[in-house]
């Protein structure tokens, strides 16, 4: 599989790529140069040219990249075209605001239930999807496909059910409650903490304008 | 100012220090030393004494740090105490979730405005703000202090938007769309693109379990 040689800093770079071509393509443009990327996504173009001849490439001296090909070669190393199945547990602001976002269906990942403890959230629907109680995640994780688990749960409650989804075969966690979590299992996590971007942004701007 | 001094990489992880001692004070603990920020955090605790160092520290032999003082002191740091006034543009489904979501607040955030350009959606309320139209967004801005633009909005609007509210004197821009933003003006940037890390994560899972 030739993605595994492809280095983690590059990985981390191809949804950036990949976000671009999305928006080439929408505009009709077929075919772009290193030049151009680099101009536009503010990567310099030997940097542009190292991380894509790392999956063989596709570009020609004098004619640059087809968009398409790119786009979907890209798509291919990150595993778009592949399924994964997700569940939204904690239905709050972002846990509703993610289970409403459209653009995770076109990349492949698919919202198929939302959980809460809140009686009054229970029952609602989301989404088309009745959010369901939380006593009944361990059912419906025994029953149905499951990948990735999105935490959208307070602190103190991460610890216990990142492990209780681990323990039922739950393999991906995506982690948008405070706390960092590293658990012990063979799962694999991505960790999400907007109110840290955030300050790290205040920060940048009292330290340069000196508020 | 003692700040100047602190790397960006401290600065970065400070708003996870300050997660974590959050929690702590929660749990009504008062003290905590740097093995068992080390445990609980997953950072090596030599990483931890020479990150709280850089800003005088408030560890002592034996004791540990006073919780309560390291919480209010990366705080400060991280101009927490300050009030950032910010408005959102574009009330689509992350808008609608970073309007409504109260954790801003405590740390100075205050949103005081939500615009759209959708005729729907413009004068529903949300979170008790109505939502305006964009057409009133520079006359809005030049009638109120407006320090942050947190922008919600599709690629092709981003660079636009970007420039027409940093000529108007927004000193930051907490970006959620897809562009990486990189504008030639006095603004600092934050982009936050989640499904960039949702892609990472498919990806990471797809590596490690050879789906």
């Amino acid at each position: 599989m030739a993605s595994k040689k492809i280095s983690m800093a590059v990985i981390k770079r191809l949804p950036r790529y990949h976000r671009f071509l999305d928006y080439l393509l929408e505009l009709g443009i077929k075919r772009v140069s290193s030049k151009e990327l680099s101009t536009r996504m503010g990567i310099t173009a030997s940097q542009i040219r190292q991380d894509l001849n790392c999956f063989g490439g596709f570009g020609q001296q004098g004619y640059g990249y087809n968009v398409e090909s790119l786009f979907s070669e890209i798509g291919n190393i990150l595993g778009i075209n592949k399924t994964f199945y997700a569940i939204i547990i904690g239905a709050g602001n972002m846990g509703r605001a993610l289970a409403n976002y459209g653009n995770f269906d076109k990349r492949g990942f698919n919202i198929i239930g939302v959980f809460d403890v809140n009686p009054e959230v229970i029952g609602k629907k989301i989404n088309n999807m009745e959010v369901m109680s939380l006593n009944n995640l361990d059912e419906f994780i025994l029953q149905n496909k499951v990948d990735i688990a999105v935490l959208c749960i307070p602190y103190k409650e991460t610890a216990s059910i990142a492990d209780r989804v681990a323990k039922l075969g739950v393999k991906g966690l995506w982690n948008f409650s405070p706390m960092d979590l590293k658990i012990p299992y063979d799962v694999v996590v991505e960790n999400v903490h907007l109110s840290d971007s955030l300050m790290v942004l205040g920060y940048k701007m009292n330290d340069r304008f000196e508020r």
